[in-house]
């Protein structure tokens, strides 16, 4: 299984591909897709959707796992993650790319084993899941590897129940 | 001037064409493209970027006026109509039009007279000013002809503002 996260924002968007071979995971690529304010609105969904694809035509995952957004942070906010979870929909629509949400309760659950989870806890998980040094950064990334590590989870999880259902 | 307002949704996005000359109003096209809930959410963004842009290549306009969303509503709904202004305004930068945003308020002022007014004085408003026999419907029609009068007379209040300036 091959997964790409994505943490969709319009000024920073978090990435991290994941693959999981035997139950081992490696991570393919993490990084940060930004577009800057000074630009028009228009252009900041036209540059990202042109980054999205790129990266998705560079790392072909097998699904793009992205955060199913509940607003409750401030409207302005909300309203261009909206955007650019759009745009993230749209490039994977594009490339016939399955797109699964989490929310970020599920990702806690996933990464940290709880739900309610805090941040810190989470993003140090992701860190040794990841096998890294550092906590990566800024947490888009690692928002977005925990993303990928979500699905990882429930994909084994489901694959092990669907194993086990047919023996 | 000619202006093309729009009423950005998933399922259903409303748009108005209205052009002015010489203080006469024309309302050109008004209509509605909706997106099947049957679909996945990349294909129905892709269905209505698609069609968004055929209608700017057909209609030419020379700005787009869109609601400001202020995220008031459902969580759900909000999501959505994010999404969904985020692929007209991609579709205006491919295009090379420009798009300006009005909030319900500024539209409810500029049409009725009052930024508090009811839903339904605007709409009878929008009848006489689109010189219609009935009342457009669905209301997401009559909202993206109230953003484009709204533009209109922004745009004559500024002309006049700077004719007086350079008298």
């Amino acid at each position: 299984m091959f997964v790409l996260g994505i943490d969709p924002g319009l000024s920073r968007c978090g990435y991290g591909a994941v693959r999981q071979i035997s139950g081992e995971t490696e991570v393919v690529a993490a990084g940060l897709i930004t577009t800057s304010p000074s630009l028009g609105l228009g252009e900041r969904l036209a540059t990202l959707l042109s980054d999205v694809r790129g990266l998705i035509e560079e790392l072909c995952p097998e699904v793009i796992a992205i955060e199913r957004i509940l607003f409750r942070t401030n409207a302005k906010t909300a309203m261009s993650v909206g955007q650019a979870s759009g745009v993230v929909h749209l490039a994977a629509f594009e490339f016939g790319c399955p797109v699964i949400e989490y929310s970020a309760s599920e990702v806690k659950l996933a990464v940290a084993g709880y739900g309610s989870a805090e941040k810190i806890q989470v993003q140090r998980m992701i860190k040794v899941l990841a096998k890294l040094d550092h906590t990566p950064k800024p947490p888009d990334i690692a928002d977005a590897l925990g993303l990928a590590f979500c699905h990882l989870a429930n994909y084994s999880y489901l694959a092990l129940a669907q194993r086990n259902r047919s023996t």
